[in-house]
């Protein structure tokens, strides 16, 4: 057995998903579809960093209300964010008595979390999970970038961070969708300096990741109704879908990309698209489950992408490595 | 099933072990149990954050010699650090053609490691696994407080992040030792503010996850030769013990701490001990997986310990959640 990454999971079903977003992302194409919407950026709480985790707190509620959960039905929370240390995800969640395991995985971390939980449920180690993920506009262009009060102007290659909160629930008990199998990342970098052009940066990694699952699971592509990055944006899923060529694979008809879908290009002027751990979270927890749970969608593919730089790699003159982590959801 | 977070793995063994640090580390009363050193604080980089990833590579790169694994041979890389996002394992592992889940966990990230890395092997997902985690005094200082070169002083509650990375590997051919069993921590806030008094803000998750572990896995504290927290340092050692006490449970004979453990009190003027993750990884890659597999030990509970804040949420009078990890190393 070699280190393909490539997992396959039994008895793993979705019962549930809730996406929590703010005003731009209520306002995109994919408005309707998300379960809670503040049009506050503070959600309430005196800074930007208690908004993002009273929004966590908020759209975990919200998806325990909907599945009927108590904290004792919950196996494990699994989850992160991008701020430092992810405290908008382990601030969100401390009032909750569940067992919690921390990820980082930038904006792969949606994708990552519901790797190892389904592995964690198909295993029999716990009985059910929640993965979830998160991302706020203001703490991270403050955290990243500059202050938003600067007015700081940005490239057309840059991408906006979603205000967004994604969570699942994961069970051994049977729904109508379920994890069927999936690769984890590995660290790819392609070389790319340019802290604005992150969909160049892990472009490679989603391409490596897309091929391993293709190469391994015994699927072929035109057993899926959509493939879903996230999130590229415009730039990256171009240059995904021209490393997937030269690869031999050619998934332009099929490929989406969380970025690139959740804001309106012309309308909304959001360059690149959508970014952040919130973006694939909130677009696959509301629009995605939606679709697949009214079996207008019988299976996709979601490659979580995350780039893995902070504030300081580029200002070292360091390049941006990208990891991509893949997950098959699909109607029993 | 309820979510107590009690996990027993079937097969897991540790097929080897690395621990790499600093200058004051290998100065401390375990330097001699340590498997590589450098005195450099820069480990011949341009920045200490390069460094830090120096130390890792390094690291792992002993690990695969002592076990003698090439990439192929290693089904998955689990690991994290204090970093903001986690930079100093990514750039340290970006080299290797090996999937990659980004934990964290703050100072329980080895514990975290080991469960989850585990659980993956246990549950037949991946042939084997790499478990890590690291920190180094400098990014450490200059991230958290102040650069170390301003010289600042620190109050006696105070711990020193130790300069460190250690990596385990764990595979389903048989070894002479194993991971049995272990606990997945659940979040726990003692409303402690002072972020130079991360003992006593762990010390609650530790005592939580220690009542746990042995109210679930049907074992009693007179089986261990060692209960290794870390890094709770001398305060969050006493508080822990308290806490416990006033649990019904005295572990008093049998508890240690690596923080504690590293560095010499008097000789080294540490005030309340080590910390980081790669305090509790290397003290248990190097001085504890040696006796155990001199067998000299038998059976240890290693309990990570993890404060889950950032540089900002004390600045914005946030209290300090800890959480506390789990898990078994035995002699098969």
């Amino acid at each position: 057995m070699e280190n393909f990454g490539y997992i396959r999971f039994k008895d793993v079903y979705l019962g549930g998903s809730s996406a929590t977003v703010g005003r731009k992302e209520a306002e995109g194409p994919l408005g309707d579809w998300f379960d809670l919407v503040d049009t506050d950026e503070y959600f309430g709480m005196p800074t930007f960093e208690q908004g993002e985790s009273e929004m966590v707190r908020r759209n975990l509620a919200h998806l325990f209300e909907k599945a009927g959960l108590k904290d004792e039905d919950v196996g494990v929370l699994l989850g992160g964010d991008l701020l430092n240390q992810c405290v908008g995800t382990s601030f969100g969640v401390k009032e909750r008595c569940i067992p919690f395991l921390g990820l980082y995985g930038a904006c792969s971390t949606i994708a990552e979390g519901l790797l190892v939980g389904s592995a964690l449920v198909s295993g029999g180690f716990v009985p059910s999970a929640v993965a979830m993920a998160s991302s706020h506009f203001c703490t991270a262009e403050r955290q990243y970038r500059f202050p938003p009060e600067y007015g700081s102007q940005r490239p057309p290659t840059a991408q906006y961070t979603v205000t967004g909160a994604g969570a699942f629930y994961l069970t051994r008990e049977k729904a109508s969708l379920r994890v069927a199998d999936g690769v984890i990342g590995r660290i790819v970098d392609g070389g790319i300096t340019d802290a604005n052009n992150m969909g160049a940066a892990m472009a490679p990694a989603a391409a490596d990741t897309i091929l391993r699952y293709f190469d391994h699971s015994g699927r072929r592509q035109e057993e899926f109704d959509a493939i879903v990055t996230g999130d590229l944006g415009m730039e990256g899923l171009k240059l995904t879908q021209e490393l997937l060529r030269s690869g031999g694979l050619d998934i332009s008809s099929r490929h989406m990309d969380g970025g690139v879908l959740i804001f309106d290009a012309e309308r909304q002027d959001m360059h690149c698209g959508g970014s952040g751990c919130g973006c694939l979270s909130t677009v696959l927890g509301g629009y995605f489950m939606k679709r697949l749970q009214a079996k207008e969608l019988k299976r996709i593919l979601a490659v979580g992408t995350g780039a893995l730089l902070s504030a300081s790699t580029p200002l070292q003159k360091l390049s941006i490595p990208g990891v991509a982590h893949g997950v098959c959801l699909e109607v029993v």
